[in-house]
């Protein structure tokens, strides 16, 4: 859906003497032109972002997801974010949701070409209606990633572990993945490693075990995989970071694709071979997903 | 330097019945807002790019950026942009453009989220003084570009030989060079096969041949190189496509950086090892480089 909220923010007026951030905002039309073409998220989709769900105006995990902004912010040697700032800016965008599911994005561009300093954003929309996928999952195809699951270490350059807005390749997948009949892809290292979806995190359970990729492989840490580990964790899971080769994926008790929008949803198929599913935990799954979380 | 013109192109008006374009132009404020929050392009850094060379207002190699504007549409599954509207648009964009060099730059954007249209636009500024990298060359680092030399053909989803608006590991690994004490990087594959920089081509002099690496690798292919080895050709040299291993780079009787408007840079050191400067080859192909070219 078409943001229906924004908030342009200016990080340059992030100053520490402040409580109140609230002279650091402003409304923007978010129909209305509102960036110049020399902005260098637009040019070389140079910045990183962060898209957080929101249940009934409650934004979901909003300090992992500032942790990670930062995380990627320092990857990207952006200046760090003022935590706070943004945590009222997110309050505002959440004022401004209704009832229901939405979705609050985070940008923080390198600003204008030559500018003095970055240019960032919040916006607020209603989410897209995910209830399909959650309730009968989606069929996914692995793709190669190109690189090995070593790159992340040996070249920092490649920005693996950030969150940036140079996502064209995750959107080819997805299209890659439309065109071959799935719904969506699991990236695999060329040496055969599972790494994660263009647009979610892997969680595969393996007998009494739910384990996801090693971050260490290059990939996002996911804060809904995160929040949904310590769940587990509370109701007695055991719950591990492994190195997941793609045979562990084909051959899973049960899988899932975790994101902060479309929550849980269960794979029903890799690569035209059918995983099982189990719906019933799936569903407890999205609803504690769905319970205010922080 | 920022943009002095700006021209935003209406694609969805691009019928063939049409043979001036002027129409479905309209002049921007380069400094004022023009793009929607809602952006593909800054959200995701989804849409191609390209920048051309203009000299005393003539617009270097149109023909073959346009030809290459087309083949990233085609590979990011965008619609294909109507080459004569944006002939005239560069036009338009050049006659803008005063005596000494500029760039233009042309981008296509996948448009607004869920909008009926690409957005387009084409600018035009000044370009920075190149004249020190061109006379006295630049010194590189090699760095580990992640994927195999094979990722291209393996896996089109990758993007590697489109040049597309997601462009943050191009300029992160242009940050790690200088933090290096370099002026530029070099692309090499996980195997050692020397691919490309990060906003340049790499050609080498080895004997009497001149090699760039072959665009098999999912490489860029050149405007500037091409319009480099049509020229050495009618010159009676050899030129060819190669596997390049980085040694062969190391060892090279002199090398270059080719873009369209830094030009022929030579590479003075690689890794911090001096490599054969050949200031008269080097001068001659500025000149070359800096002569009207179709």
């Amino acid at each position: 859906m078409a943001a229906h909220f924004a908030l342009l923010i200016d990080p340059a007026a992030s100053d520490d003497a402040r409580d109140d951030f609230a002279a650091t905002f402003t409304v923007l039309d978010p129909s209305a032109p509102a960036l110049s073409i020399s902005e260098l998220s637009t040019q070389r989709g140079d910045g990183v972002f962060e898209s957080i769900g929101v249940v009934h105006a409650h934004p979901q995990e909003v300090g992992a997801h500032l942790e990670r902004l930062a995380h990627s912010a320092l990857l990207c040697d952006l200046p760090a974010p003022h935590l706070e700032q943004w945590r009222q800016a997110v309050a505002r965008a959440a004022a401004a949701c209704g009832a229901g599911e939405s979705v609050i994005k985070l940008i923080l561009s390198r600003g204008v070409e030559h500018g003095p300093a970055p240019t960032a954003w919040v916006t607020a929309a209603v989410a897209a209606d995910n209830s399909v996928a959650r309730a009968h999952g989606v069929r996914v195809v692995t793709l190669d990633r190109g690189i090995d699951a070593g790159a992340a270490d040996r070249a920092p350059w490649l920005l693996l572990g950030a969150k940036t807005l140079s996502y064209a390749v995750n959107m080819a997948a997805l299209r890659e993945a439309h065109r071959r009949g799935a719904d969506d892809a699991v990236f695999v290292s060329s040496d055969g490693v599972v790494l994660e979806a263009p647009t979610a995190s892997v969680v595969l359970r393996l007998g009494d075990r739910f384990v996801t990729p090693a971050v260490a492989s290059g990939i996002l840490h996911g804060t809904t995989q995160i929040s949904l580990f310590e769940h587990l964790a509370v109701q007695g899971h055991r719950t591990a970071y492994e190195t997941v080769p793609v045979r562990t994926l084909q051959q899973a008790d049960a899988a899932w694709l975790l994101s902060s929008v479309r929550l849980a949803a269960p794979i029903t198929a890799v690569d035209g071979v059918a995983l099982p599913v189990d719906r019933e935990l799936t569903a407890s799954v999205n609803d504690y997903l769905l319970s205010p979380r922080d």
